[in-house]
């Protein structure tokens, strides 16, 4: 089959797989041995390519490609490329819209007594693959820079943390890795998706976005928002996606425990640069999950201006990550391609099953809801009202404030060709309060987003701001409320500021602070006012991921108006530190040890500790059944670098009582 | 709750249930008794109306309505009209996009002390419903006439037969009929979309086509195309819907055996009636059953020129039934507002579940196949290419001849008012060959449906016209065949005529006459050849619903040109007789009798026979183990007429020998 120089003609010899593989609309060669000279004007030789079960010419799992003295009519070309003695060398092109799996080969000999056909060889075995540098390729993308980052880059980095305090992890994705491959087309296999439509782009990530989740079908991760992650491993703990990859095939395709969506984003980015679809990771700063179809996120506070759990349904997630694909939809106006939305992180159930997308990002711009797949549920993620609300005594409610503004805040992904963040924000919405904001809402409204039915507010002529330092988990944070009065008379204002604990979901924990304030400010004068919160208060009370929500409610006495605002702190975790002996070099052994020291007063159980080395070494996992206060721990792992370059080391280290310890280094290897 | 004061102004006085039955955006009254006079300055007294089992305000699945001195803010509107003694006439208004279905209704008392609610009481239940009378409703319609036949009417009729001999039978809707209403409840309840997303038509539909078959869900009805029925009732044997509905529901929601396309398309046309969507019932005179995606049905021959039955996988229907629904798609741009196609006879899956539509018929018409749900595929049925491929014996095909005009021949519906059809063709498509289709193409194409692979072919110069008699079953047939040679040169032609039996899905079965003929005819002339096919010819080899498939395959010598055509012989079956004895009046006895005589030489074994009146008799179900040959049958029924007006008494008599025999009579019941 030619593997090794077919595969670096094709962009795929960094699989690390004996077999060919190959992408679509490209020629590659292969030999086949007769036990005498081939006579191109006599001989009737045909090779055959099947996939799936139940090949069939017209739905394009059965392949015939005529060489020799029949005229060939397929879809697949092929064509002598040399005879030489018995063997001859056979260029074949699959076509551009080709069914993309493992497809086997036979040789058939036509005689007038019929057709004969070679044995089923795995070793003929190959795959094909989506062709991005090809440009008949539903997939195709035009710079080669962008195919080395969203197809062909092993490592990414997943953004998370909050958005005045974005943080960062590194992923692995993968693609390449031994069985990664295989693992991607078992998982394509359990679906529901004939093998006809495999050739499509919109289908094969349609499908991913399903399948990602174990809900309805039996998909790869079942996620888990509990807190409880003892049954498996903890969402934060995972470096990358073949460990998860692997796991599912090893166990006989049983979903893997447990994920989140970074998890699910991460895996759903290796699934579709495998099978040769330009993905990214991108997060959204504070996420609307619209439960109830409208564009309001509602936020009920009680009689005291606390939040009330019970009432406060529906959630705004510190940062949501999904993906985004780039392909031609050709389902669709042609300004709908490139960057598409795919979500498979199970929300809501679209059209019957827990998938969204993909959705095109222009079309999200534009207020164009009526295309498919799923772009009111996008929308309303980067584009919801934060409404406020107050209960009386009687369960009786009435909106107090709206923020407009809070939703959508900044949307991000990794730049191509580097570790720094990319804000593609104004690829998904224009600038808030433009002109074209507005007309992308009536756009919205008119292919039936609801129309906002909450009525005009009394104005408090008062502003808040809440800042917040960036601090370390366990220490104490200062609080300050500024107080902008922009009317013109002073004001008589009284709040009250809740603290509580949240998961990155925005499901708020325990609250554990709650104080009454009350101040006056002057026409056209700030006030400021500070608090501080002792690291004793929060401590005690800490859910994974470490944020802290602060949500102010103000009441201002001279017009009866209310006025609320809230900042999520994020508590950056101790640091993991990575160091390595030596500049690496081809062949040379080099030692990599990973310190971490517990500078809390309270012992950590069940840690795990994972160092993961894309390309350079298989996830590597340590267990420390107890950290003590004050204790270090350091695990050393020792690797040869096999291939030249720019390559990646990550840790990661998580418990039940520190989640996601992160820590990365980049390095080149070099000639001995 | 003024049951029948309020069903009368809300046109739901038909429905046989006791309870209040509403439409939204509707004024309905009921009245309150108190123990007390009601003081509306004083009292604050508050109208809980809950659906579902867990009520949440912002779902619209809670609603309350103030009275009394507090304010009211929600959705649904209402005001107190009157006050005597202590009962209280309270008007409340649903508003125009609420929830359809049962709710339950509390009286709230607020004082200070909190809330006090009357207790459950079933008979305070009260059902919402679509209102296509009011202009603000999702499914409005504008003419009274309209909504008299699509939502109101309880009986229709049902085409079917074959394009050159459409043939009819009437179908009880009966969505009127006790208990209909509830199973209707019942059946939306098994699917899977949030009760929130009821209120929207396009849900309700997309829903209602999945639910109808059994299919991935636990579904209504039981597909069956194998000629066995034994386990069930044929579904040439059903004469309406509610028999379907009761047996669902009294059999604890078990999937009903069994169901052919115009079952599930008379089924889904009273769930639609009677949830207050308008809606009829279409017959598509050959329809396209495009399994592969593209536009093309393929037929292939095999080296005789017979059809190869193992590689002629599509198949075209001789008519095919589905529904369209009439609404405003709030989620589409304006113009595909009004009639939607929706198709609940599982075919393919959509999006992962058995279900097609609703889409647009004016997006269908112009070719804008994006938008949602499965433009593509309905598109297909209706203009899919038919190709004839003859194959070698090495199995390699050819395109031979392409029949671009047999696809949706004829697209038909009941007219309003009438028993006659009206022929909606053009609703669907541009005429053939026009400028306008050409661009309907195009668009297609632009959205992702196949372009037409193959290359333009030797044009024969010859037509082919295939003409056959209308006959009963059991009746010799006389076959024309002429040739019209439209070339300046004499042709000689040599055509192979093959007869088989068929399906109504087209499927063929048993070849029963295979004949070869040659002849020479002069240029611009016409050519006739008659061919006889007598009873005993196919008699032994019928399956149900009785049709004949005639194929012509012929070759010009001249010009080595292919041309095929085909013919669909629909055989009528014997009558069935129905007679009253009087003219009915209002509160009399009416005796009917139904008449059939066995005319064939064989016995007819498991017979049954159904009568069938809607808003008169039940339906009446007899069994006749067997019916020998000559022999007569007669059942009679009586009844007493109880309302004025028009009525339908239909019969059906059905056995795997002979399906689908049936009559029904139309009469007025006048006043005694």
């Amino acid at each position: 089959m030619r593997a090794t120089e077919n595969k670096k003609d094709h962009n795929t010899d960094k699989y690390k797989c004996s077999s060919l593989i190959v992408r679509r609309n490209k020629e590659f060669t292969i030999i086949i041995k007769l036990d005498r000279a081939f006579n191109a004007q006599q001989d009737d030789v045909q090779l055959e390519f099947l996939i799936g079960s139940s090949p069939n010419e017209k739905k394009g799992t059965y392949i015939t490609v005529s060489m020799g003295k029949r005229k060939h009519q397929g879809h697949w070309k092929g064509r002598v490329v040399e005879i030489q003695g018995n063997d001859v060398t056979v260029g074949i092109t699959p076509d551009a819209g080709c069914i993309i799996g493992r497809f086997r080969t036979y040789v058939a000999l036509i005689t007038d007594l019929g057709k004969q056909h070679t044995q089923r060889n795995p070793d003929t075995d190959f795959y094909v693959l989506f062709n991005p540098w090809d440009p008949e390729d539903q997939v195709y993308v035009d710079e080669e820079e962008d195919r080395q980052e969203y197809v062909m880059n092993e490592v990414g980095i997943i953004y998370n943390g909050e958005y005045n305090n974005i943080r960062y992890r590194s992923w692995n994705f993968g693609q390449f890795e031994e069985g990664v491959l295989d693992a991607c087309l078992m998982l394509m296999d359990a679906g529901k998706v004939p093998l006809m439509f495999r050739g499509n782009a919109t289908e094969v990530v349609r499908q991913g976005s399903a399948l990602l989740n174990a809900q309805d079908d039996d998909g790869l991760l079942v996620g888990n928002w509990s807190g409880d992650y003892s049954s498996g491993t903890a969402p934060t703990a995972w470096t990358g996606s073949p460990e998860i990859l692997l796991k599912y095939v090893k166990e006989g395709c049983e979903p893997v425990c447990f994920a989140q969506c970074w998890v699910f984003a991460g895996v759903l980015n290796t699934l579709m640069r495998c099978l040769g679809i330009p993905a990214r990771v991108i997060t959204n700063f504070f996420s609307a999950h619209d439960n109830t179809g409208n564009l309001k996120t509602d936020i009920v506070l009680d009689d005291d201006g606390k939040v009330d759990r019970s009432l406060t349904k529906d959630s705004i997630w510190n940062y949501h990550c999904w993906n985004e694909v780039y392909m031609k939809r050709l389902d669709l106006p042609e300004k709908y391609s490139g960057w598409q939305v795919v979500d498979s992180t199970p929300q809501e159930t679209s059209d019957g099953l827990h998938r969204c997308g993909p959705t095109s990002v222009s079309a999200i711009k534009e207020g164009e809801l009526s295309y498919p797949f799923d772009a009111k549920f996008v929308f309303a993620e980067v584009n919801s009202d934060v409404v406020y609300h107050k209960s009386d005594k009687y369960g009786n409610m009435s909106v107090i404030y709206v923020d407009s503004a809070y939703m959508g805040k900044a949307i991000v992904t990794k730049k191509k060709g580097s570790i720094k963040y990319e804000d593609i924000t104004s690829t998904y919405k224009y600038p808030e309060g433009s002109l074209k904001e507005r007309e992308t809402m009536q756009m919205a409204v008119s292919r039936g987003v609801p129309t906002k039915d909450y009525l005009p507010l009394t104005e408090a002529g008062v502003d808040f701001e809440l800042q917040a330092d960036t601090i370390k988990m366990g220490d104490n944070l200062k609080l300050t409320l500024n107080i902008k009065n922009h009317s013109s008379q002073t004001c008589t204002l009284s709040a009250i500021i809740t603290g509580c604990v949240v998961f990155y979901t925005g499901v708020t924990s325990t609250t554990f602070k709650h104080e009454n304030i009350s101040t006056t400010v002057e026409a056209s004068k700030t006030e400021s006012l500070t608090m501080d919160v002792k690291a004793l208060e929060y401590m005690p009370h800490l859910v994974e991921q470490s944020n802290l929500l602060f949500m102010v409610y103000g009441h201002v006495e001279e017009n009866d108006a209310s006025i609320s605002t809230m900042r999520v702190v994020t508590l950056s975790p101790p640091e993991l530190a990575i160091k390595m002996t030596a500049s690496p070099r081809v062949g040379k052994e080099v030692i990599v040890s990973v310190d971490f020291q517990n500078p809390y007063n309270f012992i950590l159980k069940n840690v795990q500790l994972r160092i993961d080395g894309p390309g350079l070494i298989p996830t590597k996992l340590k267990h420390y059944s107890r950290i003590l206060p004050g204790a270090s721990v350091k695990y050393k792992v020792s690797f040869f670098p096999l291939s030249l370059g720019k390559k990646v080391l990550m840790a990661c280290l998580d418990c039940p009582l520190l989640r996601q310890v992160t820590n990365q280094i980049e390095f080149e290897v070099v000639k001995d």
